[in-house]
């Protein structure tokens, strides 16, 4: 039998950016980034404007995607998920060249059940070839050729064009 | 009217990483690596066996895909062909984690007139979702959903399962 594929992303769906915003903006600005200015928004688009120009900056800054904390309940659904389809891990990192080989050494080291063939560092996501894409950002289903789901997260809240899933137990219970 | 898509490997078909094996066994083993004894072979199984694992490490040291050079042709072609197809850069660049920032560098030094939100540093070839793939490495065609194009290079020279183009001149007349 041939294994359906699912293509899931990075940042807000296996590896948690957003306490990188909260602690870096914490460190320079000793302001609190809560998750509730977050809503709709971009971390740019949450404070003020005089701000803005560092925090676009911090994913190109070194180490910003290091040692990110796992998203919840990630590991434990990707191994389930891994037996009954094939995975691969698809990330926008071409938008942020610093970023590859911290992403890579993370993805090693927290998802070591998934072989460095099947990691994708990509930037137009339509190129890819899967049954699924589980990403944040909805614009990565435009011209996706399987079915998206939307992994809910502050920014997206306001979609409602595509189907969201809540959290890895939830994408757990749809997919096995 | 929707554009084709072709995908397009780097190494040996847009970067001659060739010239960079020749350079360094000279500089380390005062030998010579000819085209000839490549014919059919990847670069450590053309040389002694003492020297295997130098050349097998190569790939993997600082700089080896720094300052390439280009493959004849290559630019212009790809740049008449941008203007009918979406073109793709697709690298195996996940098998040597060190090679990402020269990679990326690369092309946006010699082809920049391709965003690098098309260019997809990947593992298994059969992520990608495109019409054609230009490939010197017949292996990436197996569970590829279009159509293969071998380049011709010293290593494939036994392989005649697929399509052979030679050079970039012969691809520009296929394709345009």
């Amino acid at each position: 039998m041939i294994k359906k594929r699912i293509a899931v992303d990075m940042d807000e769906v296996m590896a948690d950016s957003i306490s990188r915003f909260q602690e870096w903006y914490g460190r320079d600005f000793q302001l609190e980034l809560t998750l509730d200015t977050l809503r709709g928004k971009s971390p740019h688009e949450a404070v003020a404007p005089e701000h803005q120009p560092a925090l676009r900056a911090y994913p190109n800054a070194e180490g910003f995607f290091r040692d990110l904390p796992v998203i919840a309940d990630s590991q434990r659904v990707l191994q389930a998920l891994s037996e009954r389809y094939e995975i691969f891990v698809a990330t926008a990192a071409m938008e942020f060249p610093n970023s590859f080989l911290d992403k890579y050494r993370w993805l090693e080291q927290h998802f070591p059940f998934i072989s460095w063939r099947n990691f994708v560092f990509c930037g137009d996501k339509s190129i890819l070839n899967a049954d699924y894409l589980i990403d944040d950002n909805a614009y990565n289903f435009d011209n996706f050729r399987g079915e998206g789901l939307l992994f809910d997260a502050p920014h997206n809240a306001h979609d409602t064009r595509h189907r969201r899933v809540h959290n890895w137990q939830e994408l757990g219970d749809i997919l096995l």
